[in-house]
């Protein structure tokens, strides 16, 4: 299979973190490709950025077509251009952050999502929501920028590990590119620490091999 | 990876089914081992047989977790057994119903589980409840008795499409051994129709990928 | 009427308690007979000791047919083998967990579920949004094993009444056996604390006195 | 014990009505007492008429008070004045709708309440809503006026059959005075039947057998 | 056009506060008109008080029908008789809860109400679960007699600003006659503080200009 | 005051009609201005069009911010590019979706959003779902593409009109530039009729009056 991981933004050394963490959990098979948009944002805070990153996704998806994708992982907490993406890809799209939910509801009964600025608390709201896990999933911040993040995130275990609350059984990390905390802070934390990225990779690969894409009827028909 | 994909009633016929089908999506490099209970019910209608399905399930993660086994797929539609499997088993265990729900929010905007028995929508309504999805699936009847599908279920199709509502967008078979249907209904209907054994086995894959399993903080400790 | 109190688990005390509460609120003219399983577990804390909990209570309302009795109530938080018991008993079974739930909605706007070890709080979870209740009951937990109140539970009337909140209305046990400290939170406190047996006798001798029982339309058939 | 059945409007017969239900399901040491109010409406059909209502409610508890009156039950689909007479009363006071609702739930997974006129539909939903219910119970509407059954109910048997659908377990009686339909309905629809006035007073009763009453701490403080 | 501002307590001062405050926000060309009833509570805040207050809504709008009014604003936080006014009333009738509600769902993610007396939090409650809100709107007290604003409450400046918290967005003034707090707390807090009466002259004024009001299909019939 | 109403589409046709919707509602004093995108999709049905619209907001509120706009309503079923243009602007935003709800929560119990293609009951979910009016607004389509009202929607009146069951007490109408079947269908049906567009003039207007806008304490700060 070849599976395009798409990074909403310009930051081409997010796409390289995001494209080596969905390597690390890739069938054998997959051949894992990177898309970076050629223009943007440089990142996704605001509901500004988000309509910029879904458009840096349809161009991705665009290119992706061209080049036989047969799936894709969209590589921006809040799930930026997913709809878009489902409507003009043959194959299925994956958001990283709907992923993260599902595979946190498999193996914790209450889990949080501890996102960065805590503007983007309502992009995590919207996808919580739109899988109505709201009874099960609680959202919090750290309230530190996205930029902050861009060289690696391990010097913000400390601060994650602040929020976890004693009812917590797992955390999920609210931003694309943390992957380097999940090591430290399941150490620290002894609980499932869940990075969306990777937990996207696999279920795009099991709708592949269920022959599974978007559904046609309605919703998702190509536009 | 070594899974074992357990069927909770003692029909080994339905065992064999569920086994075939899981193969049919796993990866190369996995192993689909069948569990059938030595003792038990040979069918799982009612919240009476569903206690003796939930022993059966522990006994099959007993006897898998001394086979050095990775991960569990438990093959009955109302997910019977999950909870304490989970406890039991060190690797992850995906419910066939979770495993569809998940899949069919993926690629669907709402959706419909079509099962067997009346009796058993409140099963399907347990696992919808717990997920939060009530607001995107609906659950619906064909009332026919499990026993009609113990040799195949291709002669159910037509049934099958009569429940599909204009606004159905997926379509989910609420019952284990029902495979036989995916082609003809899909082919039918013009839309995704989704099996729970084959949905679950790349989750329970995709979680041993990323070295997740059911979190030890409060719910699913060891017993 | 004749009601047996179904005790899950195998501590002949813990049956002797929750029978001795069960008749400070039954009519004069009803007869509560206690029921403890001959094998099974000795507490009901995890899912997995859940599942040997409904054997008992099965194994239980298979004698209670034979001696005529007109309704059940399950005493265990988290309303283990209810469903099954429903199936199997001619008269009502109503569970401890849904009774005190039941009766906290009648006199308290929001209320809480103060159960022992953190890894039950799932069960009454369960509970909770199989009735719908989310939005007035909160649950917590002490974090103190069954075993610590297998000889009585007054110790812990501190703790318990350290969980209270200003919001709260009142408190719900959230386990069997803890009757002797209602009498003590309930001074401290000044709110109402429920008691889940006693909440549930009069319920199923309501039932009885209107000749209601489980229907037999779908879900709860005699399997 | 000493409980009052409150008639929220003038219509002495419907009063005789509901205290007549009322004792078929009352302790044998339980004695009812019907109120009416004085002045008010002679039916409640709307919220302009549900204030009347309240006010006929309040009236009675005011003298049941003086009567000593152990616990009240308010006999009027909506649960008109309930909140309010909490709090003057010293004893538990439960609505016939929230009574019925939380029978219901006892025995049926779904159920449906069958209401008279279609405005009143919206009195039903408040306390589906109130408790929590929606994703158990439907409400749906016969359209016929209240006074239509001012002398027995027994004639609308038919239409109110016609409102059941196959995914309904049980049937609530969306009116105040409509006792005599349980017994045809019953029989004809092979499902149980529920009258909010014969659910509301076990449940009153065992409220004061435990000694419990409405929670000053907040909401139902006395005024 | 003209419209009323129904004060349903007896407390002259308080309906002269609420009228200053609507014609800070009425179009030019819009008469605000006082109503306070001749008899009732001199202010609500239990769910007995809010039977009178309901009393006297209904009997200002019978007043008003005669002098023309074209729509109503109910000022009284948890909308007390505001259904039976819709039934009563030809022009259309807003609660100030409601409007304060839809106002701050426009301008803010989360929100928070504050109200006086902890035994209102339930009347508020209500009205956020009437509109589905629980999801983006919490409830806190500060638990202050409603008397203590009968002659303004700039002094409760410190107290309001104390409860909130981190995540929230906007706050709404949870009583009637605070409208002194608006500008206080906005520049202390900098974020949106919401009064319900300002925020319901708007939408009566725009209901009207659209040619709306209560729907007479079925819930708010009139009587 | 000058309000913007922001056409999505390229479609000046459309921008022609909802403005001089607009106009028949706004305050005497309010200056209703008309946007239209430069560049982008000519309707907005899918999700992919909708990232286009999204843009094609932001664009014009950049223009409206050099213009001195005091406030927006964005006339796009679905309120495409709301949460960006909250950022952006200065003043309120409002979307037609959000501001038809909570028109119909004011004046109904249960309504109806009647859209055209079926495609897009998913854009409108999404708001009804983030409104949490999931429980009293239910969501159909005619399945008749946007194109079918270029030039006018009076020949829909009767496929509307089949959509109404009895419980709708209002009707709302799913897309931008139906406003000629407001008439046509309010006397069809007797019952309300809602515009999203002339709903949101007065909330925006209202906003405005009341010297609100969007809160930038956390999701809708400036980008």
């Amino acid at each position: 299979m070849k599976i395009m991981v798409i990074n909403p933004n310009t930051t081409r050394s997010m796409t390289d973190a995001v494209v080596a963490a969905a390597r690390t959990v890739a069938r054998p098979d997959t051949e894992i490709v990177g898309g970076t948009p050629a223009s943007g944002v440089p990142g996704v805070e605001s509901h500004y950025e988000e309509v910029y990153g879904a458009l840096g996704v349809i161009d991705q998806v665009r290119q992706g077509e061209d080049q036989g994708i047969d799936g894709y992982v969209v590589a921006c907490f809040g799930d930026t251009g997913v709809p878009a993406a489902r409507e003009l890809a043959n194959g299925p799209v994956v958001g990283m952050t709907e992923a993260a939910l599902m595979t946190a509801a498999l193996i914790a009964h209450r889990f949080t999502i501890v996102t960065l600025p805590r503007r983007t608390i309502a992009h995590s709201d919207r996808i919580v929501r739109d899988l109505g896990l709201g009874h099960r999933c609680t959202v919090r911040a750290v309230d530190v920028p996205v930029a902050d993040v861009s060289h690696g995130s391990a010097h913000l275990a400390e601060i994650f590990a602040q929020q976890v609350h004693p009812d917590d059984e797992a955390l999920i990390l609210g931003c694309a590119g943390l992957t380097d905390l999940v090591g430290p802070l399941t150490e620290r934390l002894g609980m499932p620490v869940i990075d969306g990225v990777t937990a996207a990779v696999p279920m795009v690969e099991g709708l592949i091999a269920q022959g599974l894409t978007s559904s046609r009827v309605n919703t998702w028909r190509h536009p």
